[in-house]
């Protein structure tokens, strides 16, 4: 079995078992809400609905990678991939836990093609399933204690939280950017820093302070996720105008629609050409989209995005250059960051 | 300066310390909405607007009692109450974050007399500035590395956690509550316990670990925080029905009004009399309040609910002597109990 398919079944098992310390007498609706939104039960239950693990998936093989050259005669000498998995389901519960969050405050009622958890349980109902997600978290990175010396534990929590009050400032900006006119390309990385790559480089940066990996490489392995988050979501920005919706599964042209603040449109306002001005008239109607998609390319929206992708993603592969993960566990690395980031293709 | 002092303004500037994290560029607002909500800043801010600090002043004095026997010819042994810090501001800052919350859970549009956070910023501002009080507590419980152990440190975050999923419980129940007609007095101590006493316990559990207190101690100052938070929730929901609204600063009646399922009302229910008849027709008019609470006292919801608390109170001071604090911290603690269970006298 590949080294991915491992780590996967670990991290679904461990996340089952995280999430069952609500499976307890009187509790069970409440159990239910987070395994509905985690995946795996209610209609649509699945690996569609439970999504990639793309986060866990990225901090095991991280931590694989560092672990590789300690194989001594067959046997691994500090540890193995598996002694990290309760730190790798903690950044899967944190990014369930801010989508719990966000679909409330973006008032979204489908996520995957599923009911949101507000939908079907109610707006406090579901902030308190997110809250529940969000210490479950905490809890299963604390787990780690008597697998790794406390020192290491108190590290990877400490780089969690870090990234989690990321989380929490990324959203603020993203919120507050709504009712914004005046914002320019300045304003989108700090919100994007905190809403994409903050957890994506704990995801790497934890990996390797569980793989003992020492201080330069942990800070390429960190440097490399953050990069990673960016070059995504910049990517991410520009499927969401003029990606193919059989692609990626949603409606190509909905960030116009939503008004999204993102990367190609903010520079397409910097411009204050004829996209700016219809921009700042209102909102975009579906039959304008894509018009107004076309508009913004002709404008260099779309190629001034996916220059700073580009630039990300070279940034990204030359600090993993720099991390250099080795073994089965690197290569899948690789491969992972060449699926996030060639989406389109 | 009497003990108690010198801890609650050591308690605000650890508080103001850590939320400070947000006090940044671009993030003036965020940090504006925690600091009014913490009581600091914004309209009636001041010590009514930020409430007792009971919980971290509970830890520290429990901290405190458990070093005085390590002073050795005027030298704190193994440390002082002041390493203890950022693990009280910790526990208030989780109190803090759940306020937010329920605050939107509950539709409340004021507390302590001024509007609430959702009320002033919009609700998915609030829950996310919950979520970022949530965060920064972890960050300050971690911060204790560098003054304990980190396997001290691991097991205090640890306790914390677990008494914040306590949290999560106490609240799901709370509001599966609101829409169920058969609750029995059962279904009461599950739901206190989990929103009231489980954070008391963790202040006083914390408080003892980071006194370096023995585990038979440990285990007695926790039963003391549990069994307190039942006595004083009982109490709470005695003077929410026949407390004299000038002392306890709320509406005396309003717990009727807005339909509590407090022990009072659930021991009538189970009496099946004229109170319970009146009760399950539907919501109490403020005109009909008093008529009902006599009804209920009548029927012994008042001398029930009197004895249960009595009872918890006996339980605490019972634990509280076990844990046997000593000092000036030790003698702190029991007027603290006193005053929380005394409260209407």
């Amino acid at each position: 079995m590949p080294i991915q398919q491992s780590m996967l079944e670990a991290i679904e098992e461990e996340l089952k078992r995280q999430v069952a310390r609500l499976d307890q007498p009187r509790m069970q609706p409440f159990h239910q809400m987070l395994t509905y939104h985690m995946g795996w039960i209610g209609e649509g239950a699945g690996p569609n609905a439970a999504g990639k693990r793309i986060r866990p998936l990225l901090t095991l093989l991280v931590t694989a990678s560092c672990f590789i050259g300690d194989v001594v005669g067959g046997e691994v000498g500090r540890g193995n991939w598996l002694h990290a998995v309760s730190a790798a389901a903690a950044i899967e519960l944190i990014h369930n836990f801010s989508l719990a969050h966000d679909d409330i405050q973006d008032n979204s009622e489908l996520r995957r093609g599923r009911k949101t958890l507000w939908v079907k349980w109610g707006s406090p109902m579901a902030i308190n399933a997110g809250d529940a997600l969000f210490v479950i978290a905490n809890q299963s990175i604390l787990d780690l204690i008597g697998r790794y010396p406390a020192e290491i534990v108190v590290r990877a929590a400490t780089v969690l939280n870090n990234s989690c009050l990321d989380l929490t400032r990324g959203q603020y900006l993203d919120m507050s950017y709504e009712e914004r006119t005046d914002l320019t390309m300045e304003d989108y990385w700090p919100m994007i820093g905190g809403k994409t790559s903050s957890l994506l480089s704990a995801c790497t940066q934890i990996g390797a302070i569980l793989g003992y990996a020492q201080e330069p490489q942990i800070e390429a392995f960190r440097l490399f996720g953050y990069h990673l988050g960016l070059a995504f979501q910049v990517q991410d920005d520009i499927l969401g105008i003029w990606g193919d919706e059989n692609l990626t599964g949603k409606s190509a042209a909905s960030d116009l629609v939503e008004g999204k603040n993102s990367l190609p449109v903010l520079y397409g306002l910097e411009q204050n050409g004829r996209f700016a001005e219809r921009w700042r008239k209102g909102p975009i109607s579906l039959a304008e989209v894509s018009e107004v998609a076309a508009l913004l390319e002709a404008e260099g929206g779309k190629a001034f995005a996916e220059k700073m992708s580009a630039e990300e993603t070279q940034k990204a592969l030359g600090c993993l250059q720099e991390a250099n993960p080795r073994g089965e566990a690197g290569q899948a690395i690789l491969q992972l960051a060449n699926m996030l980031l060639k989406r389109n293709q």
